[in-house]
C-alpha cells in the first residue's frame, strides 16, 4: 500500500509517495504553470505507482472550496494567481485514479503532519496551530484532531493587529487589507520597508524587533481564541533567533494572563526538517481517506 | 428527569430546574457572597428536586479549569473576584448530589445554548462563536458541537486590536492588558472615555463609531480563525441599532476576502431572551451528562 501526497504551491509543486510509516518512496518537483500542464504532470508521476496506490492527500495553496456539500468542492477558488482561478483540482485525479482523496490548504496539512509527528516522536498535542511566514502568511489548525471551518478554511493571515510605535507610518503590503498580518509581516516586507531583502537584514536591526511584535500578537490570537497545545511556527522569514524575539513579546503581552507551560516548548519551529510537515500532513490525511 | 442548571455570575448567581425540552420549571436569583454561602444556597435550591434531578451543568465567571487531568478540575482559579480564587465549585455539588455534573465557562454556556437553538428553530449551526459585551468582554466558541481549548478556555476578550485614529490617546481599561478588546470595548468604557454611563450615549456620538470599529474586529478575528457559522453579541452593551454599525465596519474590514453569507444572519444578537442563553446551553450540556 502507497500513500500520495502533492503540496501544491504557488511556484512549484511537491508530489511523492510514501509508505504508510510516512516514509517518502520516490518524490518530484513540478513547476506551477498552467492548470492542466502541472495537474498532468502530477498525474504522469502518480501513474508510475498506480497498482499500489490506495490514496492522495493534497494541501493546496488557496483559497480553495472544502465544503463537501457545494458543487465546487475540492477547486481552488478566487486565487490571484493567473490561470489558477477556479480550477477543479481534485475532479481530474479522482476521475483518473479512482481513489480517495483528501483535500485541504497547504497550511493545515503542515498543522496536521506537525500533529502527526507530535503523536509519534513527541508528547501528543491534541491541538495546534502552524503559521507559515514566507512570501505570504497563513495558518493552518488542528484542534482535537480536526480542522476547523464551517464556512471554509481559516485565513489567519489577515487578522489585524495592534501597530508598533515606529512602525506607524508603514502602510503594509496586503493588497486587500493594507496592514494585516501578512501586510507587515510576509518575507517582501523587508523589502517594502527597507529596500533589501530579509536575508540580508541582519537581527539586530530594529525591524526584527517590530517583526517580533507582530508575530508575537498572531501567537496570542492564537493562544486566546483556540488555547492550543503548541503554535509552530515555519517559512523563509523563521529562525530560532527570531523566535527566541517572538517568545520575549509573546510573554510581554499575555502578561501571564493564562498559563501556556513553558514557552520555549509553545512556540517552536516545525520537528519536520526542510519544510517536510505538509507531505506527512498529506500522507497521513490520504492514509485516513483510505481507512475510513 | 429534571435538569438542573447554574448560571454563575460575578454579582449573581441564577439556577434553574427545567426538564428535557429545556423549559424552565423553577429558578432563583442567589447573590453572589461568598463562596461557602452562595454554593450552600445553590445546594438548598436544587435540593427540593433532588429525586428527579439527573444532572447539573454550569456555566460560571472564569477563569476556570476545565481540564480533567487537572488536580484543580472544577475549581474557579486566579480570578480578581474577593474571595473567589481557588474555590473548588464542582466538588461540593458532586458530593452532595452524586449525579453527572458538566463544567465550561459563562460564554461557552451561552454559546452551546445557542447552538442548541439553532438545531430546535433555526437552520443548523454546526460552528458558532458567542461573544458577551457587558461589564467584561469575553467569547465563547462550539466548534462542530464542543468546544475548544486544550491548555484551558479561550480568553478571546484579550486580545489586541488595530487602534481606531480617533482613539489613540485612549489607554484603555483592562488592568492585565491596557487596550486588549475588553479594554477597549466593554461596559465601563463609556464612563472611562465620555464619563457618562453607555445607556446615556446616544448612539450617534462618535464613540459608537470607534466601539463598532473594534467590535467588527472581533468578529473579523472570530471569522479569520474559526470560519463558523454564525457570530453572536450579547451583553449590556450590544443593541440591533449598534450591531448595524457593527456589521459595516466589519464588511469594510473583511473586504470581501471569504464569503460569510448574509451579514445580517451572521452577525446577530442571541435567539434565547433575556440573556437566556447560557440557562438552555446548561440544560443541554447537562442532559448530555446524563446520557453519556
Ligand atoms: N533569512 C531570511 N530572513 C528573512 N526573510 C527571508 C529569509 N530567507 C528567505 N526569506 C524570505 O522568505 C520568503 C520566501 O519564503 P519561503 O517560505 O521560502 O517560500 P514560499 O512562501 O514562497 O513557499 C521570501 O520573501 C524571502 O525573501
Ligand atoms: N444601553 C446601553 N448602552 C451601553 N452600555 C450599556 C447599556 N446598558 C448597559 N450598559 C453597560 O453594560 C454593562 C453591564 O452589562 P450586562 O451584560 O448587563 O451585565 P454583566 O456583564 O455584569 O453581566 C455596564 O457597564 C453598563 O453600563
Ligand atoms: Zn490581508
Ligand atoms: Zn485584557
Amino acid at each position: 500500500m502507497l500513500l500520495g501526497s502533492i503540496e501544491a504551491g504557488g511556484t512549484k509543486f511537491v508530489c511523492a509517495v510514501g509508505n504508510i510509516n510516512y516514509q517518502i518512496q520516490d518524490s518530484v518537483h513540478i513547476p506551477t504553470t498552467t492548470p492542466e500542464e502541472t495537474l498532468q504532470k502530477c498525474i504522469e508521476f502518480f501513474d508510475q505507482y498506480k497498482d499500489d496506490l490506495s490514496a492522495i492527500g493534497i494541501a493546496s495553496f488557496g483559497p480553495i472550496e472544502i465544503r463537501k456539500s457545494s458543487p465546487k468542492y475540492g477547486y481552488i477558488t478566487n486565487t490571484p494567481k493567473k490561470g489558477w482561478a477556479d480550477t477543479d483540482f481534485v475532479g481530474p485525479l479522482k476521475k483518473h485514479f479512482n481513489i480517495p482523496i483528501a483535500w485541504t490548504t497547504d497550511v493545515n496539512g503542515s498543522a496536521y503532519g506537525e500533529y502527526v509527528l507530535s503523536t509519534l516522536f513527541n508528547k501528543r498535542i491534541n491541538s495546534l496551530v502552524y503559521y507559515t511566514i514566507g512570501t505570504g502568511c497563513g495558518a493552518g489548525a488542528v484542534i482535537d484532531g480536526k480542522f476547523v471551518g464551517e464556512l471554509g478554511h481559516p485565513e489567519m493571515g489577515h487578522i489585524r493587529l495592534k501597530r508598533h510605535p515606529d512602525d506607524l507610518d508603514f502602510k503594509g503590503i496586503c493588497p486587500f487589507h493594507g496592514d494585516c498580518l501578512e501586510g507587515l509581516v510576509s518575507g517582501p516586507t523587508f523589502e517594502a520597508r527597507t529596500g533589501k531583502k530579509g536575508k540580508d537584514v541582519p537581527l539586530t536591526d530594529h525591524v526584527w524587533d517590530i517583526m517580533a511584535y507582530y508575530v508575537a500578537q498572531a501567537a496570542l490570537d492564537a493562544t486566546l481564541m483556540f488555547r492550543p497545545g503548541q503554535i509552530i511556527f515555519g517559512g523563509g522569514v523563521v529562525s530560532e533567533e527570531f523566535l527566541k524575539k517572538v517568545r520575549r513579546e509573546f510573554k510581554k503581552l499575555l502578561n501571564d494572563y493564562v498559563d501556556v507551560g513553558d514557552v520555549d516548548e509553545y512556540i517552536t519551529m516545525p520537528l519536520a526538517k526542510n519544510n517536510g510537515s505538509a507531505t506527512i500532513g498529506d500522507f497521513a490525511l490520504a492514509l485516513k481517506a483510505a481507512t475510513e
